[in-house]
């Protein structure tokens, strides 16, 4: 089957993140970036595309608009099949929405929209039109979090009691914004960030893997959320007490001004008759805790490790597999559920395996859920999407 | 100067933590375990100290009262210094008040008492008969806890911003009080343990460590805690928001049933530059962060460390140092403030470096306020002493 | 610029390797796959290209030579740039052979060829066609090695006195060959490996990336191997003893039969005044020792690192990069290289810093130097390219 | 049944390893310091018994010949019952010759003598006189080391095939001897050391460490050994290739200038079916790796765990033990011996396992060995005790 054509809409000049995305879902040969909107300026988008990512010319188009109306009026065999969406949270409605309304599947980046209600209408549109809609959670590509989520949900451990989440990051304990970096800039404006700074940038990494892996929907949560750098107009850290659906409980907490880390996502879970510990800093281990037995660690590509996990592996153990490797089975298993519809086919469990517009509602929810708490002077409130 | 003579109450049969208490109070030279009172069954106490301890048979005591009252009337050149206080939670208020009466020095087991009382009556009472008072939190006789204390407090990372305090075991994941375990039956009866199960145990640990380091004291906390074991009578774990006088923020998680965890204190410390991470696993490694150069990691005994840390150490760096080491820190600094009393003089800062029963007020009013907090829902409360 | 067309020979169905080459060749977007001969079965390997790779069915060659001669008979901006060897090594020198016949550049798979007569032949023909001739001793494309060279090479840790090179690996502990493992069964055949098992696969690894951090030339060594599993017909196993030019001292092990070991390259330097040690399992950090400050861990993407580290880093810290993305990094200066020389220019230092045949020369010298040790009963030979 | 009384030959101001010989020796209240002769200096010897060690004037003797003269003319129940020996490897043999014949048992510090033939009279009379030799190779004695014992010795891994063995410091990386450091000047210094320097003060840790935990022995070994500091009259550094009966093969390293390692002991060992990995600097974790399962990391104190391991842990998993309670365990099983001599038992197999003046006479046959092996040029030497 030909490959997938992807259109990326952001990614310019000075963007990382688009070169992740174009790496990511080019690894596996099963798509091909071929036509772009880069910046919200359209000269400057123009020359991106071909000048950073060697596209043509008359498939570099000045605005996103102006791609969908020009791919779609392409053939059938050659025409973009999906847009990935790599831009501030603000923009990411308008993009998507216009992208179904014109027939597009997406991928996007997340948190999934400005609010929560755009992304009840996004999920419904794409429901509508029976469009394929996902969302880059990326850390639960990697097959350590696979395992993770193999070994709780097939019972193992019995049911969860206790989940502690983290994300701690340092990039932003001084005021970065106010230094000209661009990234730090719109993830710390409420107006193009939306109602949550580090909460949505990466709380909600850390509320969607816990309910990946536990497969336990956050019912109640108290968040008591700070702003530490004077001068920044969005919180840059928090705290979150969780209470999940069924009785287990939980901390999460996320931060950007904890000096000197890194990308410091990590996932434990304690069930009654074992536990587990993921680290995204060292993500091909997975340590896996027995009342009595000694803890084992299970390793990407090694022995004793379940189909999910040796399904997202592409390397021998001891071959590390890092960021852009798991960002790439999101973009594989989306692949593998776009060519499943190309075929007429109805797509597996396992190529349906991305987070999706789904995750997007219940992260803008989290996100308006943690801001509401923390305003009500830090008390419980139902978790509801 | 003669050693200090110590006498033990609790550390009978079966009791590990008495052992402790010899090793550690005897590591360094200083003090003789001379005397004792080893059960609550005189016959068996009488035992004890002779055949656990090897302590002559006329200083194994039947009950703590008769050996209060022998060695008040022994020689003042040879009798008991100070009274070690090793047993269940509800007996260490009558037995420290009847070592003060008696005018005995006393190194108490944690949490302090039974409740917040007992506690403040002791403090009261050890101030007006000027007798020193100590308090087994030894997580602080670590020498890398006390480099960790040094770098806060030499103002190396400006304000602190973030704590977070962590102490999960997992040992009480099962009804392990119905097996017969004697450890487990008193921790969990509130009749002989408190108001709290675990966050009396080991919070406290955690809430004193998170003190220690920083030199900010709680302000308010949220706490949730929970029973998961079915029959359990009191709290297995337990999670809690902090607000730090001075604007800092926290959180302090607490189980016993995180399964296959086994004594897993650990205290991260973010300020405005720079960021700190001590587990007691490894306990002689500190990690220490900047925003702008590598990491480091800070060795006990190692180079470029602090007055205060090499202090505590004993061996060169590399020569691993462990709980017993770090637990003979208190007793040493102890003896160090017994010594220049009994020689007329003025203890000095680093003599009087061990926890008190001033740390007990608070660890006993965290308890308090933890267990208050969680019984109204887990709302906040001022954290008062 | 247009991409650089690749060819590849191998990596037929089964080979995890030929995948490997097509992901690190593409990853920058600066290299396309775009023909080869993927198996010694004409058909199979027509089949192969199309299926595996998704090439055109008319680029998808039967043998090597044909595609050769049909590539050279394209149009110059629409034909094969360099050839990828992939297959086992008694093949690579006539495929390279070929390659350079034609006038294309090579990228192959280590050991470099079957004996050091055929790989200095090759040397000699590269050079004298002046064609670029790399070599995948892909380890030396991690960030941390390279900044592991770059402090070792700018005298930070004063000459270097001792190095410790191992590579480990478990999963020939069996007799792996007798189980129909294809990778297996050539690499302990000595027709078609060469004079020797392990050290030929992994020890030259090894030796490559001792070279390479330290500056140093091994001038005489003394190894002592070992076949340990029954009926096996090359060594697995592997002790030598270095001597480098200057008089640093040395030991590298290698072994194919550590059990359990994934894929342990690891590398420690000691100079006068520093030292080093770097993992291939967790390749993100480098570990600096020094004789006056606690050591530090510097780390991919992070603060404090050096511009070679930089250059060989993709993502921002925290955002873990593994064995394709190193492997990548010398695609990446291959394809540098390549470009400058299509532009007319002479390749930069930083472009020309990937391993080439000059390398596979001593690592095949290596081999004969270590196999002929051993036969004489483990000793001292000088080691001679 | 009473204390053991501990007489102390060497230990005085400024040998760190006085102390670690009394609070090892009392750890577990089995042993009582009584006696010594600290100083070569009579005056100093005496005033350090007092001063350092609380001892009786009249038993902190001036001279060691004095000390053996003076209690042998004690009461039965109230004198030394053996001598310890902590000085420089020169004096061993006279010290321990005086005791033997006056009767003592011994323990005393490695390497057991100056030569190996001074040890083989050493041990032909400990057993002449039916007199009980230990020998502080105290690393053998932490509860992980003898569960790796456990674990190869109970057939789990097969027949052994590998062993690597590391001791590397770096304290010697300068000419630390030439700055007045009393302990840097002995060991350096061929008139008191021996024949060898970095090979006999940690070389021999490693050799016995292979040993006991394989069961292995040494049948014959190429050693390159280097002095790479200018000045130094003994070598700091070596390489060692090993070659074990039964067909195992091994490496030894040793070095005390790899400049930032502390006190790096190392000991991994590969069998058939199994292999294990244990460091001295994170002295309570095993790892152990099988080829169809994940790693475990056996734990000090925790599940899963055998006997022997079990016997010499004194707390609860999570609870670290170190260098002292190591030592400590050497000190219990000598106690335990005499205790079972003076009780008129014969002692158990537990009680015997502690390295004895056997294990002297194999490390001081492998110091000679491997000098010699290096002054001829690092060929093969047959390894003879």
């Amino acid at each position: 089957m030909a490959k997938l054509q992807m259109g990326l809409v952001g990614g310019g000049e000075g963007a990382f993140i688009g070169a992740v995305h174009r790496m990511a879902a080019e690894l596996d040969g099963r798509v091909a970036l071929t036509c772009g909107a880069f910046s919200s300026n359209p000269a400057k988008s123009r020359r991106a595309g071909v000048a950073l990512y060697g596209i043509d010319a008359q498939r570099s188009y000045g605005t996103y608009g102006e791609m969908m109306a020009a791919e779609a009026g392409r053939p059938d065999d050659d025409r973009m099949d999906f847009v990935v969406i790599a831009t501030p949270n603000h923009t990411h409605h308008p993009i998507a929405r216009a992208a179904l309304d014109a027939g597009f599947h997406v991928m996007s980046d997340k948190p999934a929209t400005f609010d929560l209600a755009e992304a009840k209408e996004l999920a419904a549109l794409a429901d509508e039109k029976d469009l394929v809609f996902g969302l880059t959670h990326n850390y639960t590509g990697y097959p350590m979090v696979k395992e993770a989520r193999h070994l709780v949900r097939s019972g193992a451990f019995g049911d969860v009691r206790r989940v502690v989440v983290e994300y701690i990051q340092g990039w932003l304990a001084e005021r970065e914004e106010a230094t000209g970096n661009k990234q730090a800039e719109w993830r710390t404006d409420p107006a193009r960030s939306g109602a949550a700074g580090c909460m949505g940038d990466i709380g909600t990494h850390g509320e969607n893997l816990a309910e990946y892996v536990t497969g336990l929907k956050i019912e109640s949560l108290c968040a008591d959320l700070t702003t530490f750098v004077p001068g920044r107009r969005l919180e840059d850290d928090g705290n979150v007490l969780l209470r999940f659906a069924g009785g287990a409980k939980g901390v999460l907490f996320a931060s950007q001004i904890a000096v000197g880390e890194e990308n410091g996502l990590k996932l434990r879970v304690y069930g009654e008759t074992g536990g587990l510990e993921w680290s995204q800093m060292e993500p091909n281990s997975l340590i896996v805790r027995w009342p009595d037995r000694p803890y084992e660690v299970r390793r990407t590509g090694g022995p004793g490790v379940g189909e999910a996990a040796t399904g997202a592996t592409r390397l021998p153990a001891g071959h590390p597999e890092g960021f852009l490797e798991a960002f790439a089975v999101l973009y594989r298993n989306f692949a593998d559920t776009l060519d499943a519809k190309r075929a007429g086919k109805k797509p597996t469990e396992e190529n349906l395996d991305f987070p999706t517009i789904a995750d997007g509602v219940r992260g803008m929810a989290f996100i308006e859920t943690v801001v509401a708490s923390a305003e009500a002077g830090a008390t419980w409130l139902d978790f509801r999407t």
